[in-house]
């Protein structure tokens, strides 16, 4: 065993991220349907960059100062009051380009205030769209991990751990991983032999969605590496690394 | 679809059950190793009954006042003040039958408590020793259903996960079952074909306790209807339904 390697743990509910210390680690923001997803795309996409906020109010409030789009959602629908959804395709590089996006979502942009507010070294965000990138990064960096599906209101869903489970896969032998939900994830994700919309359409969320006519969107968010940029929160906003 | 199916959800960790409405529900304790493995054991070899308490102190006081046997660990430790420890090789019938065993242990008894304090409709504890026993039950009283892993510390662990998943996988079509914990833990469990040694062996709980030479103890706990019995929790006691 090479004592030296970094750790890697998965924190499958925002409910249970105070078992974990991050203050020395990367935490990947994982909210595959469909903040991190929509972030990916909008940035890949040429957005000047992403203010994360964390209340509807705080969206309208720095749309205004920022001249901003404001978007995104609450239960999956958009909010009244903003300007857009919480779709990653509605932020393709004609309408997002050079633009700020200041972004609101149920799980998403809740659990990186949270990992922030517990002192985390560094925060970025992953779903299937940049997987490569977010393993190439953590791979590099040799730094400490956790892994944060940020849940449907604090109920572990299977989109976030299956994404878990994709990066630990790809990851693995660079980290010491002591941890029953990055294996447990890992080894579903693996059993689905890369085809995971079958199993997708049993989860939860895949009904809430698909009752607003959402499929396109979610086989968006599990396509792997279709923006493969990497974002990075600093100073309050998220940018390509 | 048949709406008057009872539903099933699954609840990975303690620090989850706070999202769930128990008041109406049946709940399964889950503590593969070992507390629900030793209280299948025990109950099955002829105890009169067992007491679960969440402190030692607890634990000692009530021992004394029934005579009983105390029993636990802390850590996967037996206590010092406490007489015998959390194996289920422990209580083989020469040894317990007639008596009364106070168990207190790391999660097991603790989440019970928790389930209790929140007002559950019924409590009967699982594992593998007892699964058929309790999958019958829960598929002829036609409640809802909770399924509560005991976890690690209130990190989520992947024995009790395991269990979840082959209890989903047995009473399924009885329930109306919207919980990715749920999805997931079955789906874990079928793609291991019945064969979980393997996986089990990469868990953190297989590592703490291998260090202690309990091997034996885990391979009874995950061998399936040994003990096939069905505890039910009344009036502060566990006994056979």
């Amino acid at each position: 065993m090479n004592n030296n390697k970094p750790s890697l743990v998965t924190c499958l509910s925002p409910a249970l991220l105070n078992l974990y210390d991050v203050s020395d680690s990367i935490v990947v923001i994982i909210d595959v349907f469909r903040a991190t997803s929509t972030i990916a795309s909008a940035l890949y996409n040429g957005a000047k960059k992403i203010i994360p906020v964390d209340s509807v109010a705080s969206c309208i409030m720095i749309g205004k100062e920022t001249g901003g789009i404001t978007a995104g959602e609450r239960d999956g629908k958009v909010v009244e009051g903003l300007m857009h959804g919480n779709s990653p395709m509605e932020y393709n590089r004609e309408f997002i380009e050079g633009k700020v996006l200041v972004l609101t979502t149920t799980n998403g942009t809740k659990l990186l205030h949270m990992a922030l507010s517990k002192g985390a070294d560094t925060i970025v965000t992953g779903s299937f769209p940049n997987l490569s990138a977010v393993c190439d990064y953590l791979v590099t960096q040799k730094k400490n991990v956790l892994l944060g599906c940020a849940a449907w209101k604090d109920r572990v869903n299977m989109e976030d751990t299956l994404f878990a489970g994709a990066i630990v896969n790809r990851v693995q032998e660079h980290f010491e991983i002591h941890c029953d939900s990055s294996l447990g994830a890992a080894a579903l994700h693996q059993s689905l032999n890369g085809d995971i919309w079958p199993f997708i359409e049993k989860t939860t969320h895949f009904h809430r969605l698909a009752k607003y006519g959402l499929e396109e969107d979610m086989k968006f968010c599990i396509g792997e590496d279709s923006c493969n940029i990497l974002p990075i929160y600093k100073n309050g906003e998220l940018i390509i690394a």
